[in-house]
């Protein structure tokens, strides 16, 4: 074990590093350690697995894998693989909210419609009948479902009623409309069996369509219908960091991606005889606490925002919260339970449970009755409480160690709740990049990785950003990130440049607006497609930019690929495995912007130089953009 | 360059192979050269390429990846990431297939019912209403896309009616009887990215579900749907290896693995008028030669057995036969159409042609309107007939090197096809076994690889099988083997045992039977199915085995689980990359036995060894079998 001082942004998390390396206890940076140094093959995409007579690796004397595919081939169609798991994953969250929206319509559960105006508009503007309540919640479910089912020669009409028309036409034009995810996902997994298709070309079109199919089903349409059910995001105000754990509550953390079953024990927990039934217990009463995506899910809603016991973290953080003792069960929903969480729960005694029929770990058990089922996600709901309390029980006496670490933040963004933080209209935004208040506007969403630390990188390059008077959604881990290094609070205004300072001070938000999880990077670019609609150019046009910094799961890849094929030249760190793929690696940072205004940027470790590029992209659209005008 | 002697079982190829050595045209054998050594890690499973942290590599001092997965977790999500792209791969023939039906029943398209009598056999035993023709087509179109759009919570009908009820029984219990592929295909990619699913047994259980999600769907169905549409097998005679190739002739090769253009072209190339075309431009006419599964396709139906060229070999083959200058147009239908092609193709002018919108090779023009379409299929056949009477003009006054082999070999079986040869059952069958006259059956499916050589091993194992009294039902690459090894002739006999040499020469017919393309693997899945019906005993009580000698692509694991989820113990070679996984390793070749009554085998060098392993199995069952009875 070894204690260290770079491994993390966050003196919480370096707290607990060092005391459980004290305990020679293995935490994630001690994996890396022991990992460490990494095959370079791996890192620049030259290594393929896909048949025994392998692997091969593309070197000098070896330029050709033995079944003949080139560097590029094989570079491409290893990314592809890996796009193809994130779509997959983005559209079953997809799957789940339709089957809670059928839920919805049907009346069982315990979802309503949330936010009916939502409703009325997306109905509207998708072309469905005019409807109310249920009657359009069903109507909406049967629209989804018939899209999600569409094969590949079928476009998905939600783009064409969703996206810029110009961006319609240029998909059409480059054959990258896609159709439904479950043909489109399949069509390229066949595609990547070996000797099938071996053209880098073709196959990053393939990953471009994944990216809007996914990008349509599982972000945009996703977060929309999460919002009619669960309510759109507006201003609500949290504590953040491991700090936020109250040894003396029953603690509840909720785990993942997926806000169903959080939000209905958010719900439960509301009720007197549940907290009653917690302090028969000897606790104060029972709380759930977010963590990662799902945290950023129950913040940026009021409804949920309101009872939440604090944000604990991103996905690095998540042993290091276990370690402390004081969570007695976590119910994990989907993506981002690492398989070492059952060793260091079984130390604290913490109830490990899937909710999800996709998770499983070794050592933890799997309960189906638990897996969440709309119809019977209250009773759920129950249950997880009274297995909480009971672990709360068994927890008494263990030794503890929080941290008392916490920051406060402001969350709830989104289009609707920043148009209002505005005055009612995006155009005060566009008139103060416009004046040269602020330069422009950078979506960042990331995961973060061990590769240079746990958010050092996302965090240094917001700074950066703010300080030249760049506001940056945040959203995914990232907001995580934002959030627990205080970033995401309005007075974190005061880090940013003159222009910025005083916009965000005047409105009262922060420099860094909280925009959701990572599936709600289609908040984002939804964001981005108003302004073009408001402004009336192709969303290639405008002054806004994305950046992955940290990236790490395969879904981020899915946002990546959104956000560029919708015309938002997007930073990524670190390097993806491409490198050693010239042509892919010079389609995906130049021809692309041939193909679609758009292209990737790549800086891994500097956050000057990431910021840099970010601007001068910024700087080159604005200036275009007010001579134009 | 290097002259290689062992690099394959086949004259043809070595001599070709030394032709091209000594002008210095490197080939997959010299490509195997330049990759050598291979990476332990990747031929062990146990090297990670899912997130950037990585790659993660299991070794002693390192047991765990940064995420925290074991070695197990890591070998098992390796693994199911390649049967989910082999069920893919499958079940777009499968999808290909559907679409045929469907215009079959429209009336459109060169395919009408071929077997109406099959047809009706499956409506009944499907459940479907008595109908006729195009009425009957269309009800069965229409029950198998329900099936293959059931979500993972819809166990398949398909199954539970084809199946024998002890295994649908099992798979019931076990929780494998899986829904249709698109949506089973979603949830495992789904649970492949990091930190979903890092349990090594339920990733291996979803390998288990894909493995008859596919194989009911992309096998059985597929299969069954072909016979109905181009005939059933029935005993055909051809020739086969590279010396079928007639320079005198405009020479088309279909390549890869779908019949339908192929089947449409045989139609084509009937006509007086086309060879008319072909003569005019000074050949002697213009043929369809079969290569790998395409060929089996066509051989073993004798519809298109009738007007075809021969069967050039598989897919090692392929670089060979191109490099004779003797081919004018490869039309590629759809998997293992080499990267390699295009190189050796623009030495000798001949035309590549994707006829699949799956198929993409860098330097290979595009032609989507040659993509496979029932109603254009004729057009289509048409067209690529006039591109190779092109080429073949282009052709002249290139040198040409043909090495003269070619073996005969007798095609066609199936179930239906077997029973006639035995006198119209299987009970002879089932007598010889019992008298001890042969010893069991073996169905032998495989792709061969480079690993050890093209065909060494398949061959060897096949000899060693009928010199014991088993014969073996050959299907996919490892039948091109034995076809051009002259073993799939009714003269092999006299390499048989003396049982099976009896039997084989009283009914006249070889001791290794051509049971079709790799995708036929159902026929011989639905062979032991009728065994088990006919004597009332689960499969897994049969003296029958499987084995998979020389396995190469993804689709071959699909054949694999299938076989092994029927309970038909499975011998494979090479080494899967598994053995860095010890719980992998022990559930697949201990465990499942258990679970399943059938494990799997494994011998990748020693063809007497893999022989007896299979023997062993064989009379295991026999003797059960015959003291319960």
């Amino acid at each position: 074990m070894h204690t260290c001082t770079s491994c993390t942004d966050h003196a919480s998390i370096r707290d607990l590093q060092f005391r459980l390396a004290g305990e020679k206890i293995p935490t994630i940076f001690d994996r890396r350690r022991t990992q460490s140094p990494f095959c370079q093959f791996g890192r620049k995409g030259t290594c393929c697995t896909l048949c025994p007579d392998g692997p091969c690796r593309i070197r000098p004397g070896a330029e050709r894998g033995i079944c003949g595919i080139d560097a590029d081939g094989m570079v491409a169609r290893n990314l592809l693989r890996l796009v193809n798991q994130g779509g997959a994953a983005y559209t079953h969250d997809f799957k789940h909210t339709l089957k809670t929206l059928r839920a919805v319509a049907e009346g069982q559960g315990p979802f309503r419609v949330a936010d009916p105006g939502k409703l009325t508009r997306m109905a509207a503007r998708l072309g469905l009948p005019a409807a109310d309540g249920p009657a359009a919640a069903a109507a909406l479910a049967a629209y989804l479902d018939q899209e999600f089912r569409k094969d590949v020669d079928q476009p998905l009409d939600l783009i064409r009623r969703l996206a810029p028309p110009s961006r319609v036409a240029l998909w059409e034009r480059l054959g990258i409309l896609p159709g439904g995810y479950l043909f489109e996902g399949h069509e390229a997994a066949a595609k990547v069996m070996p000797n099938i298709d071996t053209d880098y070309q073709d196959l990053l079109l393939t990953a471009l369509r994944l990216g809007l199919s996914a990008g349509f089903l599982g972000n945009i349409a996703t977060t929309l219908v999460r919002d009619v059910v669960l309510g759109s995001p507006a201003p609500t105000s949290g504590q953040a960091d491991v700090g936020v754990l109250d040894p003396a509550y029953v603690n509840i953390v909720a785990h993942g991606h997926v806000p169903w079953t959080a939000s209905a024990l958010a719900q439960v927990l509301e009720e007197p005889a549940v907290q009653a039934m917690a302090r028969q217990a000897g606790a104060k009463g029972i709380r759930l606490l977010g963590s990662m995506c799902v945290g950023q899910e129950l913040t940026q809603r009021p409804g949920t925002a309101a009872g939440l016991g604090g944000q604990l973290g991103n996905w690095i953080s998540q042993e290091f919260w276990l370690s402390t003792g004081a969570v007695d069960l976590v119910m994990m929903d989907k993506n981002c339970s690492t398989p070492a969480l059952p060793q260091m729960a079984e130390r604290t005694g913490t109830r490990l449970v899937p909710v999800s029929g996709l998770v499983h770990l070794r050592g933890v058990e799997d309960r189906p009755d638990l897996h969440y089922e709309p119809a019977r996600a209250e009773a759920q709901a129950r249950q997880l409480a009274a297995m909480a309390v009971e672990a709360y029980r068994r927890r008494q006496g263990r030794p503890l160690t929080v941290p008392e670490y916490r920051s406060p933040y402001m969350a709830g963004f989104g289009l609707e709740s920043l148009s209002a933080a505005l005055g009612g209209s995006l155009l005060p935004l566009v008139e103060a990049i416009a004046g040269g208040q602020i330069q422009g506007v950078v979506g960042l969403v990331s995961c973060t990785n061990t590769r240079n630390g746990q958010d050092l990188m996302t965090n240094a390059l917001i700074r950066e950003l703010i300080r030249r008077d760049i506001p940056v959604l945040v959203a995914g881990c990232a907001a995580s990130a934002a959030q627990v290094a205080g970033l995401a609070a309005p007075e974190a205004a005061v880090l940013a440049g003159p222009g910025l300072r005083g916009l965000a001070q005047r409105l009262g938000i922060p420099p860094v607006l909280s925009y959701g999880s990572c599936l709600d990077a289609g908040r984002i670019v939804l964001t981005v497609y108003a302004l073009s609609e408001l402004l009336g150019v192709d969303p290639s046009r405008l002054p806004v930019a994305a950046a992955a910094p940290e990236y790490y799961n395969n879904d981020a890849l899915i946002d990546a690929l959104l956000a560029v094929a919708s015309g938002i030249t997007t930073l990524v760190g670190p390097l993806p495995p491409v490198t050693g793929g010239p042509g892919v690696t010079s389609l995906l940072t130049t021809g692309l912007d041939d193909l679609l205004g758009a292209r990737f940027l790549v800086e891994e470790q500097d956050p000057v130089r990431a910021a840099d590029l970010l601007t001068a992209h910024l700087q080159s659209r604005r200036q275009a953009l007010t001579s134009a005008r």
